[in-house]
Order: structure tokens, then C-alpha cells, then sequence
């Protein structure tokens, strides 16, 4: 369940980690400790779309913390850029622990190149959090893909999310190809955002969401970029269940929802509606690959039992099982790496 | 109640359509069939400045429909542009109609230039809705104007909007004169909005909205273009009472409203305070007609028992009374043509 | 309580007013008069960036009016600058008294430079509410700070807000530097916004909210700018109680809130967590000052018994009380000045 590779860091930093990864599962509270590394790694968007980016364990988003409420979270950091970096657990409220929350010069020293750091703290409140480095957020968090999913599951689930089958991640973020081989620099006033993805990854290069009949699924949107993002899904009635994480005490029904940089919601649905359905950014400027229509945050709710038409552009599609996540949701809690958000190191 | 005109299509498509309209009421649910050309239309927003648009039936908005919820719809669309589009009718859950969406490559091939294409589907659920074309949205929807309300009445409404005695509609869009003369082009990332619109004009060539002291008044807000607008209405308090048309569960009161694109709002407010009380974006930058200021995103909300005085700016001003829709939603279910909203052909 | 300093208006204006301020407090409503100039004023944001602005008596954000509801308000406006001006009160219903809603050409004339207008209203109905101008409000709300609080005390608070012991008023705004210098020109489209501000200072020019642990903080943010801004607070969980003034029906959770444009939101939350917290825009882009990185819309959170880190960016800093105007909101209903938002006079 809980696989790592051996990452290399570039050598300049002289640093050659392997990732460790234990979870002691307890009565109360389960220990997780994490290694990861961030390094300069070029990730493709898409097509020929190339970024420089500071990933996390070498991929984008980073790994996936899926832990339970109350767990003990270590992670050892080791920063094999040539930037300072931190890593802030947004959403975690790190009661007693306030210097493990990731603001440099405020909770912490930035964690210079070649240096490392171990935050320790409680997965505490449960919900849809994230991760993210909060050095440079201009550049690092918008243009260059520190960013990672972290999901505490409740103890006490409320009686809708007990109803789902299925979850999905969808973390959105903005680029500006203008910066994307010029690490340190970029994300300033004047910038033009022209690539725009679901999971690091642009339409049509991204991949559709697959459901069956009868799943009830919950969408877990974060907004990691500098953009807000106004998420529409075809044929189904969603449910505002969660917001920031917490359940709302009103839950509503929408079709479209806004997302701004940092909230996270939480949609229900149920897949009662056979078909193939867009689900997209309503900013239409969004939905571009550069200055190419029809890319950007756009991906197709698929259900298995519909058959490819010779019109659809996705016909031939390579399925991803994994791609939002799925898979490794289903196996429960662990900190999961995804192969096919890995880029290239950039020695 | 139903009018239409013969709209000409340009010759090159050698399409002379003469739209057919109708309406079949029945116990259970009436038959609404329509026909629609999209043509190339020049489309004034404000004192000189026009756009050449993709206009369904030569009119921005597009036509109102207003149908029962339960209504058999057929839309029979002709496009003579000379380039290819769909129709996505945005919120109709197309329960077992998913190839009606209107989604190219997802749900259907484009309507090519020259053709046509039947859309089919039940007016399901209630609400506001609104339609809008899925080819290339950045240019077609942001800056072409292919977009109108799509209004579904419940067969049970909310003890609220029992108590609404007058309804207006306001479809709210952006537009960059860059690509003004250009169809084909545009809606790039770098592009500047200079131009805002309600229901498809700008201060001061839009429309005051006329209220009698005693009405209950519904708003209904659609966000259809690429930004985000915060609608401030003075003078009265606002209750939020239905989001992208449905009724929530704990309505809430606001003087401002954020309008996402592709959301919609609809707001509940008794005339109550007679005066003279300015509606518009809180946007600053929305109130520009180019580098003009005091225009774009604005209306004024009138007392009919207030008298202009010298100062009003739109003392003069020729009221039409159906430009929020006042006049076509008050008739009942229907297909409505609205001249007010026509452009000129392109030829 | 109630203090004014004298301001001299520029020479042309030939106007040298002398503030003058009377409370009446009665048993039922009290009556609050205040003369406030509106002045060219150069306001510094951050380091050695400043703004020539409009700004109301020589101060941005102006004056503080802290009243109770049903007060009765009269408002002696002098204009000394040289461009016409109007003030409205966002969110004052102005029941009866439509012409005191200070939109020109539509409520009342443009005060014209050298002259005065008297606003009387009455303080209807309670909560966050703030005044700014409305003539060309691209350049004179967006960039010339002509805006300021206005929170009306209800006479029968809600229960939630019955347990604050600790208030904060936070202005959020944004300044593109092209214009800094250019009084009565700016807010064009295509503007870069560069400079964002927190009552009217960028960080690290602004200052920390200090607390003591069991504080119960109203947080009271108003979106007085251009921008959306999407405010994350680390290490709590805040309670969304108002918007726009008005208890929300199902308060909600969140640690980040986005705030349009002239929309405002009371945040309560407890200081239960001791450390430092930042509080920030997540728009990464809005934590610039130019094209520095980590300024702009960041704040810290301090609580009292935390001492500074030699790592604390802000281990020496003056702290000043009032900044967030908790000193003046403790003091009771009143008119305040605020020495440390005056900027100097533009001769």
C-alpha cells in the first residue's frame, strides 16, 4: 500500500535520501511518518508544455496524506532545491504545536537548500486539506506545483459521507508558461495565466472521472492556485456538503460551483444519469492551452456502461485508474506517491 | 404571445428559415418546439460600440424560455455562421438524454456551418437556467454573446417566491473590443475586458428597472461571461433565496452578491424604500465603458411614484419595459423573441 | 473620545474647516454629527511607495463611524480637493431619505471642489457596514482610498456575537502604481494592481492582531477594493456569522473566505491556540509589493504570552493598538480619527 522509490536529489545538494515511510496503526492514533524530498522537476502540463517545478517526492501534486483524525503525523523534509522552502499543512490547526505550521519567520526558519526538516503535529480537524510551501507563495505555490492533497477521515462521519462510494481529488491550479524554465523568478503583478489544470495536468492531457450506476461520489475540490475557479458539472445535481473541510450545518444544491484559492468544497452527488458529462471551469479564459480553445480544467464524467461514439474525443483514451485518486482512496488511509504525476528531474 | 420573425440567414449558408413556434399545452406537460438560426449579427453594447456576434435568432440575449418544468422542449437550431457550435442548455439535467447536452466531441459532433440539429429534452428541474454554446467558449460564450435565459417554473414553488409579484432577469457579460471585428478570434489569455453589459448593453444604454411600491421582487442573476461580478443593490435588503435554481435551505440576507460565471442568484426583495437606488457591480473596473468611466455594469432601480429630477441623469431616458423581461415573464410560459435585443445582420 | 484635529484644506480650495463633532446620546436614538473634509492627501502603503489620495479628513481608511442603531447621522462634507465627490453609505437603507444615498446624478448632484454637502440618515439597520464615494469609482474608490467603516451596534445582538470580548476591522484594497501620482486619472482597463493593503498598509508596513488566549475575536472584514480577496486564517476555526451585516441564518465554518468587492463578512473565533498565525490572501499574487514577494494582504496573529523568535520577521516591531481599530471599538460608539492612517497633505 504505502510505496516509495528511492528519489535522487541533484547533486549539488549532496543529498541522496530514501524515502521511509511507517504507519504503527494503533487502538487510539496511528503513527505516519513520511520522507520527502522536494526537487527541481519538469512536469509536462500538457503536450509539449514543460514547467519547472519544485515537487514534492519529484511528482505534482505531491503525495497524497490520507490519514484518520488524531493520527501522529512525521514528516522529514529534505530540500534538494537551490531555493529555501517550508511546508505549510493548511487546514490543520496544530493545537500546541504552532511552530510546526510552516511560515517562515514567523513559525520556523526557512528550510534552506540541503537542509531538512521534521514536522511533527496531530491530524486534527478532519476534512479535505492540503499542503503547501509558504515561501515565496507568488511563485513558489502558483507557478511552481508545491502543492499536495491532505485528507484527515473523520471519526465521526456525518450521515451523508457515510453514503459515498466513490471519492475524487481535483486540485486546480494556474500557470504562466512565461516563467516556466525560470525557477526563482515569476508570479508577478502583470503576469498572464495561460495554462490552467486539474491535478497538474491540462485537457485533453488530463483524464476522465469513471463512474458506475448507483456510485454516490464525493468530489473534493481544493483550489491551490492564484486563480478562482467556478466548477460546473453536467447532468447531476450536486450537494455542497463540506467547506474548508468542515460539514456545513445547511448543505445546498448547485450545479456550479466557485472555488477561490485555498477553499476546498466538497461535492455529493449520486450517478443516476447514464452518459458522458463535461464537468469545467466556467471562466471560459480557463479552459485554454496557451492560446488554444478547448484545454485548461475540463474533464468528462464517464459511466462505464456507455459506449465510446466515433465523436468523442476521448474514444481512444488511455484510462488512469488512479488519476484523482480513487484507488488509492479506496485502499484507506496511507500516504500514497502516484507514478503518473512524476516528472523529471532536472539535474 | 409567441412571436417570431423570418430571420435571413447570410446567403453563403443558402439557409432561408422561417421560424415555427409552438406550444401545445396539455394536463401534464405542453410540447415547446422552436426554431432558432444563429447568424452573425452586429450587436450595439453601448454608443458606438458594437461587436459582431454569433446571435441566436440575431438577438443578445438570446430568446427567453420560459416553460413549465415538465415541458417537452425541441429546439430545431440552423446555424449560418460559418462557424461550427452546439447548444448547452445549462442546468436541464437531461435525465436520459445526455446526447442532447450539447457538449461537442463529448455529446454530439459540431453543428457544422450550413446545419442543423434538433435538440430534444424535458424542462427538468425548475429554476433559473440559461443556454449557452460549448464550441470554443472562450471566444463563443465570453465575446460572441451566445447566451439567453432559460427559465423553468416549478409545478411546486417555495412558499417565497409565491409571494413574487414582479420578475427581472439581468444576464451579466464581458467583452474585450480587441476582438471586436474579428469573429474567430479572441478570448486568448492576456485579453482585457473593457466592456461590461447587462442583458447585452452598458450604462448609460441599458435600462432602468421599474418597481411600484409593494412589489415583491425577483431578481434573477446570471453570471454569463468570464468574470466575477459583486451585484449591490441600495437601498433594500436582499434575500438569497435560490442558487443556479435551487431554492436553499436557509436563505440569507445580502446587500452584495458575487456572481461566478455560469452561477445564478436569484434575489427576493420587497419594494419597500421609494427613491432612486443604483444596482451595479462593485467591481470598480465593471463600471467602464472602455476607458470611460460610470458605465458599464450599472442600472438604476425606479419608484414609479418618484419624479425625475433635474439632476437624474436618465430623466430623459426612454423607458422600455421589457428589457429585464418584466413584460414576457408576466405573460406566462412561452418562447419570446425580443426586438429590443436584435443587431444587424452581417452580410 | 471624540477627537479632531483641525485640517487645512489646500489653499485653492480656500476652505479651512475646523471638525467639529457632537454626540447627543438619548434614551432612544443618539444624534452624531461629524464635518469631515475630503483632502488631497499622499498616504504611504508600504517602505516608500505612496499614493496621492481623496482622502476623507486627510486619513485612509477614513474615519471610523462606530454607532448605535437608530442613531441619527449628520455628516458636514467639505470637498477641498479639486475633482467632484459624493459619499454613500454601503449598506444604510436611507428608509425615507433616498437622497442622502450619495450616488451622483441619480440621488443628488456631484459635489463639486469647494463644495459641501450635508448628509442626514439614520443608522438603519446594524452591522458591518462602510461609506466611500461614488463618482468615477475606478479611480477615486479603487485608487484614490476613499473609503472607511461604518458599524452600526445592534440594539438586540445575537447570541454568537454576545460572546465577543475582541474586535478587528480589516479594509482590504488594491493600487496599481502606474497611478500613484496622477490624481483624476486610473482604473482603466488593463490596469496591473500591484500594491494591496490592509487598512490601507501593506506588509510588512501594517501590524499584527495581538490577543490573549480565551479571546473571543469578531473579525470584521470589508472588501473595499477591486479584487477578490480570499482571506486565510491558520491554526483556527472560525465561524462565518454575518455577511454583509446580517446574522446568516446557519453560520458556517471556514478557514478561508472570499471577499468580493463590496461584500463584508464577520468572522468569530476563539484564541485557543497559542503561537503566531498568519493571516493572508491566498491569492498568491496579492502578497506582493510590486514585484517583491511576501507583502501585500499577510498579517500575523500574535498571541500576548508567545515570545518573539529570533526567527519573527517582526520581532521588533512597534505595535500599535489601534491599527485594526480594537481600541476605538472597546471605547463605545463614537466618531474616531486615527492619527496613524493620516498621511500628509498634498500642497
Amino acid at each position: 500500500m504505502m510505496t516509495f522509490r528511492s528519489i535522487q536529489g541533484r547533486a549539488a545538494a549532496a543529498l541522496l535520501t530514501l524515502g521511509v515511510l511507517l504507519a504503527v496503526p494503533g487502538a487510539e492514533a496511528a503513527q505516519r511518518k513520511f520522507e520527502m524530498n522536494i526537487e527541481d522537476t519538469r512536469i509536462t502540463l500538457v503536450e509539449k508544455m514543460q514547467f519547472h517545478t519544485f515537487a514534492f517526492a519529484g511528482q505534482v501534486p505531491g503525495p497524497l496524506f490520507y490519514v484518520d483524525e488524531g493520527d501522529e503525523i512525521e514528516v522529514l523534509v529534505n530540500n534538494v532545491t537551490a531555493l529555501p522552502h517550508t511546508i505549510h499543512w493548511h487546514g490543520m490547526l496544530q493545537r500546541g504545536t504552532w511552530k510546526m505550521d510552516g511560515v517562515p519567520g514567523v513559525t520556523q526558519p526557512q528550510i534552506a537548500p540541503g537542509e531538512s526538516f521534521t514536522y511533527k503535529f496531530t491530524a486534527d480537524p478532519s476534512g479535505t486539506m492540503w499542503y503547501h510551501c509558504h515561501v515565496n507563495v507568488n511563485e513558489h505555490v502558483a507557478l511552481r506545483g508545491m502543492w499536495g492533497p491532505f485528507i484527515v477521515k473523520p471519526k465521526k462521519p456525518t450521515a451523508l459521507e457515510k453514503t459515498v462510494t466513490k471519492e475524487f481529488i481535483m486540485m486546480l491550479s494556474d500557470w504562466d508558461s512565461k516563467w516556466a524554465n525560470k525557477p526563482g523568478f515569476g508570479g508577478v503583478p502583470g503576469d498572464t495565466y495561460d495554462y490552467f489544470t486539474i491535478n497538474g495536468k491540462s485537457y485533453p492531457d488530463n483524464q476522465p472521472m469513471r463512474v458506475t450506476k448507483g456510485d454516490v461520489v464525493r468530489l473534493r475540490i481544493i483550489g491551490a492556485g492564484d486563480k478562482t475557479h467556478s466548477i460546473h458539472l453536467h447532468g447531476h445535481i450536486m450537494t455542497v456538503a463540506f467547506k474548508d473541510g468542515f460539514p456545513l450545518p445547511a448543505p445546498y444544491k448547485a450545479d456550479t460551483i466557485a472555488v477561490a484559492p485555498g477553499e476546498r468544497y466538497d461535492l455529493i452527488f449520486t450517478a443516476d444519469n447514464p452518459g458522458r458529462w463535461m464537468i469545467h471551469d466556467h471562466v471560459d479564459s480557463h479552459t485554454m492551452n496557451g492560446d488554444r480553445p478547448m484545454g485548461g480544467i475540463m474533464s468528462v464524467l464517464e459511466y462505464t456502461d456507455i459506449k465510446p461514439d466515433d465523436f468523442y474525443d476521448w474514444k481512444a483514451k488511455k484510462f488512469e485508474p488512479n488519476f484523482y485518486y480513487e484507488d488509492s482512496l479506496k485502499r484507506g488511509p496511507g500516504i500514497y506517491t502516484n507514478d503518473g504525476f512524476k516528472g523529471q528531474a532536472v539535474q
